[in-house]
C-alpha cells in the first residue's frame, strides 16, 4: 500500500449557519481544502455524513457535493457510522489512496442541524443506537449516555464534579479558535451549576449541536510535495473496529472495546504507543465519552480517566492535551463533520499553524472519532515530517 | 492491485417483509453469502442502504448488521448513493480487498421500505433530487422520471407502446425466479391499459419497491480457489461517474453522461467493449431508465433503445439480454439494495447456476446501479472463469 499524505485542510466556522444550506457549507470547505492544497480537480470525493436525508430532506450528498463545488462528474458517495460519519468517510479516501485507486482525493464531513426542531434533531441523533431495542423505549441518545455515567459514577465513586476538567479545558482552547462555536471559557463553578439535561449530565457536560464542514484533500506522500504548502503530514494509522450496537449488550458497559480495538490497531500500524502521542483529539460528545475514551485508548487506568483532567495534564502544557482547539465541546459537534474536523486540527498542529493553541514539538497527532455510544469507533495517527 | 474474486453470493425474497426488521433481511442474505463461501469471519463489512434512517429510524448500519450477523468488531459502514447505494458499498468493498487493507470482505445491500407509509416513501425516495432546487417545488421522483419519458417520446418521435418490450421482458424472465416479488408474465395489452401513475409512466413502467437484501463476499483471485464453489467469478472492472444533481442542470437531460463515463471507464479497466458483454443487469427503476442506459452505455444508437426491446434483442435469447432474472422491474427494487441483486445475478448468470434463466455461454457479465436519475452511476463487469 502507498503511504498517504493530507495535503491540504478546509473549514468553515461551527454555528448556526441559517442563512446557508448544506452544500454551500460543504463547499466552502472543500474548496478552503483544495486551495490550501493547490488543486484544481481530484480523482474523487467522499462525503461524511448522518443526518442531511431525517433533517433537510436531502440524500445522495456524493453527487450534489462534487456537482456544486465544480466536480462534476468525478466518483463520488456518501459514507455514514452515525457520528463517526467524518473520520469514516477520511478511512474511505485514504483507503482509495493507499490502494491505489486514487491519486487524488477529497474528503468532507458536514452536517446542516439549524433547520430542523429539537425534537427532529433528537429522534435523528437517537438513530445512532439501536432502534429496535433501545429509542423504541423512548430513550434519548443523551439518555444513554446519563445511564453510562451514572453507572461509571456509581462503579468506580467518581463525583459529578470530577468532570469538570473536560468542559473547563475544551473551553479555554476555543477562546483562541476563531471557527469554534462557543469562544468564551467556563469554571468549575459555572460546569456545578450548569442546567440539568438528563441526570447526570447536564448542559456543560455535552457538546454543541451545530452546522459545519470540514474538509481534507488526500494524495501519496510520493508526490505530496509537488502540492500544498506548509510541513508535510502524513498518515502512520487509520483503523475502524465495532462494537454491540446497544449498550445493554455489551459484556461491560464501561469499557468502550472498540475505542481498545480501534487505537490499538491504530498503535500497531503505526509501531507507536500511546505514550509517543503528542496530542489526541478525542471525541468528547459527552464529558463521560472524554473518560471512557482516554481509558481504552491507554491513556488512564480504568476509572481514572477523570484524574488526567484533574491533574492539567489534557491541558495543551499537559502529558497528553485532548480537544487542543475546543473539541465537540467547544468547538462544536455538527455530528457527520466532527471526525474531519479532528483531523483538521491535528493537521493544524502538526504544521506549527495552530496559532495561540500551538504545541511545541508536536510530532506525532491521534484523532478518534466514535459513531453513537462506541459502536463503531475511527482511529488516525498523523505524523508531521520535514 | 489486486484482482478480485466474488466467493460467495446471499439474497432474501423481494418482498413486503411485515414480520421482519431490517437488521432481519441483511443478516439472512450475508449468512447466505458467507454459507456459499464457506466462511465464518470477515475482515470489513460495507452495508449499502439509502432509506432507513426516514423509514425506520435507524442509522449506524455498519455495526449494526456487523453485530447482527456475529461479527462484532469489525470495520464496518454504511455506503450511500441513493438508488446507487448498493453498487456503492460493492465498490468500496471492492477497493478494500483489490488496494490490499482487506482480505475477506462482505457487501450487503439492504432496504426496508414497507413499514413506512407511501407518502413518506414519495418523501424518502425524492432525496436523490435536488432537494433545494427540484423537490422543493412539489417534484416526486416518478415526476422527474415522467417528465424524462415525455421530452424522450417528443424528442425522437417514440411513441409510449414502444417501451412495452422492457416490461414483457422483465416480467417473463421473473417467473422463473423464487426471490423475484411479481413472478406473473405481462403483455404488451396489460401494459398499455395499466393506470396512469405521472403521465407518460404507468404502473407497468415502474418498478415496485420492497424489502429485501442481497450480499456477496469478496476475496482476492490468488485465494478465491480456497473457499466458495462453483465457478469462479472475478471483477474486471469496477467504476462510479456522477452527473449534475438536478435534471435541469444537464446540457442535455436525455443523454446520461454518467452511465456513458461510468461504462466507458469500466469497458476500459476490462479491456472490453459492449459488443463482448453477454448480459447487462440494468436499472430499469423505470422503462425509461432502460432505454437511456443502453443508449448512453454504448448498446443502442441515441433514441433507439426501446429498438432492441421491440426486436426481441434483450431477451435471454437475445444479443444483449438485460434483466435476465426479472430487474428492478419484477424481482423487485428495494433501493439500496438493487445493487447488490444486480451483481448477485451476474454472478448467478456466470456460474451457470441461473436455474430456467441460464444463459448458455455467459463469460462476460455487466451490472449498472443508478442513483437518483442518473446522478451517480456504478458499473461493474465481471468475468468467469475455470
Amino acid at each position: 500500500m502507498r503511504d498517504v499524505s493530507i495535503i491540504g485542510i478546509g473549514q468553515t466556522k461551527v454555528d448556526e449557519h441559517w442563512d446557508r444550506s448544506l452544500r454551500h457549507l460543504a463547499g466552502e470547505a472543500v474548496l478552503a481544502a483544495m486551495a490550501d492544497a493547490g488543486v484544481e480537480t481530484a480523482d474523487a470525493l467522499y462525503v461524511g455524513n448522518m443526518l442531511s436525508g431525517l433533517l433537510t430532506g436531502q440524500e445522495h450528498l456524493g453527487a450534489l457535493v462534487a456537482d456544486f463545488v465544480g466536480l462534476r462528474g468525478i466518483e463520488a458517495i456518501k459514507v455514514e457510522a452515525a457520528s463517526g460519519s467524518g473520520a469514516a468517510a477520511l478511512r474511505q479516501g485514504y483507503a482509495a489512496v493507499a490502494g491505489g485507486l486514487s491519486d487524488l482525493v477529497v474528503v468532507v464531513g458536514v452536517e446542516k442541524m439549524s433547520d430542523a426542531s429539537s425534537s427532529e434533531t433528537t429522534a435523528g441523533l437517537v438513530m445512532a443506537a439501536d432502534a429496535d431495542y433501545e429509542s423504541v423505549h423512548g430513550l434519548t441518545f443523551v439518555g444513554i449516555n446519563a445511564l453510562l455515567m451514572r453507572r461509571y459514577m456509581h462503579e468506580y465513586g467518581v463525583p459529578h464534579e470530577a468532570f469538570a476538567g473536560f468542559t473547563v479545558n475544551a473551553h479555554r482552547n476555543a477562546v483562541n479558535t476563531p471557527y469554534a462555536m462557543f469562544r468564551q471559557p467556563v469554571t468549575a463553578d459555572q460546569f456545578k451549576r450548569a442546567k440539568m439535561v438528563a441526570d447526570p449530565i447536564n448542559l456543560l457536560d455535552s457538546s454543541a449541536i451545530g452546522d459545519g464542514a470540514a474538509a481534507v484533500v488526500l494524495a501519496p506522500t510520493a508526490v505530496a510535495r509537488e502540492y500544498g504548502n506548509g510541513r508535510g503530514v502524513r498518515s502512520l494509522a487509520s483503523s475502524i473496529a465495532t462494537d454491540a450496537m446497544a449498550v445493554h449488550d455489551r459484556p461491560d458497559p464501561l469499557w468502550l472495546s472498540a475505542v481498545e480495538a480501534s487505537a490499538f490497531k491504530a498503535y500497531q500500524q503505526a509501531g507507536v504507543g500511546p505514550r509517543d502521542i503528542d496530542l489526541f483529539e478525542l471525541h468528547d460528545a459527552f464529558s463521560i465519552m472524554s473518560a471512557l475514551s482516554l481509558e481504552a485508548s491507554g491513556f488512564a487506568e480504568r476509572g481514572k480517566g477523570t484524574w488526567l483532567a484533574q491533574a492539567g495534564e489534557i491541558a495543551l502544557e499537559g502529558k497528553i492535551p485532548v480537544c487542543t482547539m475546543g473539541g465537540l465541546k467547544a468547538r462544536g459537534h455538527p455530528v457527520g463533520a466532527t471526525g474531519v474536523y479532528q483531523v483538521v486540527e491535528v493537521v493544524e498542529q502538526l504544521r506549527g499553524a495552530a496559532g495561540e493553541n500551538q504545541l511545541p514539538n508536536a510530532r506525532l497527532g491521534m484523532a478518534q472519532n466514535i459513531g453513537g455510544s462506541g459502536a463503531s469507533v475511527i482511529t488516525h495517527i498523523l505524523e508531521a515530517y520535514d
